[in-house]
C-alpha cells in the first residue's frame, strides 16, 4: 500500500469539496490503485494544521463551518515555509483566483514545485498570468503540474486534449467558458427578456455575482482561454493578450435578429491561427455551441477527428472537486504504472 | 527506438484509413514515444502479405485501389494460422461488422489475444455479441483489447469514460449513436419534410444506405449501446438485450408536436438502472442532445461531475482511423511509461 500525502491550500468551497471527496473515494483509491490518500496538512488565511498520520477531512470541514478556521494553530510568519519544509507528496491549491498578480497562489505552487512536489490546482490566476514559469519549474524539479479544475469546472477539456487526443494535431479551439453569460443569453432568447432583467434573474438565483463584471465582461472566459492557449498550443500568453468583448448591454434587437436567421448569440472564446478572442457570436440552432443553460462547452478542431466537442458543468463545489479528483487519479495511475514518485 | 509491429486485418475504408494515418504520423510516434509503427502484415478476403522489415502503407492502399487486392499472395487455408504464427505486436482488426455471429472477426481477435498480442478494433460485431469472452481472454494472456473506434467514430467516449472519468461513479448513459437517423430527424424538423423525403435526401447525399434498416431501425445504435453497457458498466449483454424502437415512419405530426413544446425528437440510446433502450425521445431545444446533423453524442451522468457530454463525428474514413490511432497511442504511452510489452 502506497500513500499519497496531500496538503490542501485554501479551505473555501473548493477546498472543502475536495476534502469531502478524498474522504468519500478512499475505497476507489484502494481498489483501483492500492493507494490511500491522506490529508496531512491544510491551511486557510488565519490557521493551519499538520499531522503525518493524517487529518480527518470531515472534521476539517466541520471546524471550518463552525469556527471559520480550518486549523487549530494560528498562522504566523510565512506559510511558504510550511509548504517548503513539511513532508507530503502533492499540494492541492484551491485559494481564490487573483488575476492582478496571481499571488499568493503562485508562491505556494512554486514552493511545492521547487521542492519536487506535484501540484494540482483549480486556480486560474497563476496559470493565466505565469504559466511558463510554473511548467518550467515543474519540469526542472521532475514534479507534475495539473490543472483540469482551472478551466470549465467538471468539463474535462485539459485531459481530453492532452491525453486522449495526443495523436491528433489540434488546429483551433472555440467554446463557451462562462456559464453565467450563457444563462443570460439563453434567457434573453427563450423568454424575450431584456439584458438587465435576465441579469437580475441570474443574480436572484445565485448564478451571477452582485458585481457581475468578471462574468459578463468576458474576463473569466479570457482567463480560461489563456490557459487553453498555453496548455494546448504551447503559447506564452496571459489574459492581457486576449481581445475581449463581453455581453454587457446586449440588445433584444440583436437577439431577435439572430432568431430570425435560426441562430442564437453566444459568448464564444476562440483560438485560431494564433488569434485569441472572446466575443459574442451567432451560432446556428442545433450546432453544439448553441447549448443553453450554465454549461461550459469546448470544441476542438483536429486533423483527423474533425470537431470533438466536450461539455460539462462549469462551476460548483462537487464539480470542481471532480476535476481535482481526476488529476489526483491521473497521478495515482502513473505512479501505479511506473512506480514513480509523485 | 522501439518498434510497434502491426498487422492490419481487413483493408476496406477503415483499413486503408489507418494505413494512411500510420504513414502520416510517424514523426509524432518518434517524437513523443521514441517509437516507430511498422505495418508488417496485412490481409483482405483474397490476399495477404507479410514482411518483417515492414510494408509500405501507401503502396498497400495503391494496390488495393488499382487491383482490388491488398496483398501479393493468394490466401489459402485458414488465415488464423497467419495471425497465430506471424511475428507482430498488435492486430488492428477492421473487417466488416457481422452482427449475426461476429465472425470472422471474432476468430481473428481471439487468435491474436491467445498468443498475447494486443488488439485494436473498429468492429462492433464481436464486442456487441461476445464481449466477455474477448476481455477475459485478453486478461488471461496479458494482452490489451481496445475498441474506441467501435462506438461513435471519432467521438472518444470509451477512453473518456474509462480513463479521464476513472474517479467518478457513472450512473447512467444516454446519447445519439447513429448519425443517419439524426440527420433525418433534424431535416424533418428544420424543413418540415416527411420521413420518406428526408430519408431519400439522406440516401442521395450518401448518408443513408440503399437498405437503411440498420440505421433507421436502431440496430446500429443498439450494437453501440451494448458495447457501452459491457464496457462502462461491466454488464454481460448482447445487442439482443436492448429494447429497440427505430424512427421508421416517424410522422410530421409528432415532429410538429415536439416543436410546439420547444422540443425536438431524437433517437436516444440509454442505459439507466440496468434498463437498456433505443427509442425516439423528446429533447428540449438547447439541451446538448438536441444536436443536429450527423454527429454522435453521449452524455454520462456521474456522481461528482454531474453530466459530462462528448460529441464527435460518428463515421468516416479519417474519423474512424483517428479513434484507432488514439488506441495505438495509448498502447505506446503505456509502453513508454512502463517498459511493458504490447
Amino acid at each position: 500500500m502506497t500513500n499519497m500525502d496531500v496538503i490542501i491550500a485554501g479551505f473555501g468551497t473548493v477546498g472543502q469539496g475536495i476534502a469531502e471527496v478524498i474522504h468519500q473515494k478512499q475505497d476507489l483509491f484502494q481498489k483501483n490503485f492500492s493507494q490511500k490518500v491522506k490529508v496531512v496538512g491544510v491551511f486557510d488565511t488565519s490557521s493551519y494544521d499538520y499531522s503525518k498520520e493524517g487529518l480527518d477531512p470531515n472534521q476539517l470541514v466541520q471546524r471550518k463551518l463552525t469556527t471559520g478556521r480550518v486549523g487549530t494553530k494560528n498562522r504566523e510568519g510565512d506559510i511558504n515555509d510550511f509548504i517548503w519544509s513539511s513532508s507530503y507528496d502533492v499540494l492541492i491549491e484551491t485559494t481564490p483566483t487573483n488575476i492582478q498578480d496571481a499571488e499568493p497562489a503562485f508562491g505556494y505552487m512554486m514552493s511545492a514545485l521547487m521542492t519536487g512536489r506535484s501540484v494540482v490546482t483549480s486556480n486560474k490566476g497563476p496559470l493565466a498570468l505565469r504559466f511558463k514559469e510554473l511548467t518550467r519549474t515543474a519540469e526542472k524539479y521532475h514534479a507534475q503540474l495539473r490543472y483540469e479544475a482551472s478551466v470549465g469546472g467538471a468539463m474535462p477539456v485539459i485531459n481530453l486534449s492532452k491525453e486522449i487526443l495526443k495523436g491528433e494535431r489540434i488546429y483551433s479551439v472555440r467554446g463557451i467558458l462562462n456559464g453565467t453569460s450563457n444563462f443570460i443569453l439563453h434567457r434573453m432568447r427563450e423568454e424575450g427578456l431584456p439584458f438587465d432583467q435576465a441579469l437580475r434573474e441570474a443574480q436572484e438565483i445565485g448564478i451571477a455575482e452582485a458585481d457581475p463584471s468578471y462574468d459578463i465582461d468576458g474576463v473569466d472566459s479570457a482567463c480560461k482561454l489563456a490557459i487553453l492557449a498555453n496548455s494546448i498550443f504551447d503559447m506564452e500568453v496571459t489574459v492581457k493578450d486576449i481581445a475581449r468583448t463581453g455581453i454587457r448591454g446586449m440588445t433584444e434587437e440583436a437577439v431577435a435578429l439572430a432568431a430570425e436567421q435560426k441562430k442564437v448569440i453566444r459568448l464564444i472564446a476562440s483560438i485560431s491561427d494564433s488569434k485569441l478572442e472572446v466575443a459574442p457570436r451567432m451560432v446556428p440552432v442545433g450546432h453544439p455551441l448553441s447549448i443553453g443553460g450554465t454549461l461550459n462547452i469546448v470544441q476542438l478542431l483536429t486533423d483527423l477527428a474533425g470537431d470533438i466537442t466536450i461539455a460539462g458543468r462549469g462551476a460548483g463545489k462537487k464539480e470542481t472537486a471532480s476535476a481535482i479528483l481526476s488529476d489526483l487519479v491521473a497521478l495515482m495511475q502513473e505512479q501505479k504504472t511506473k512506480g514513480f514518485r509523485y
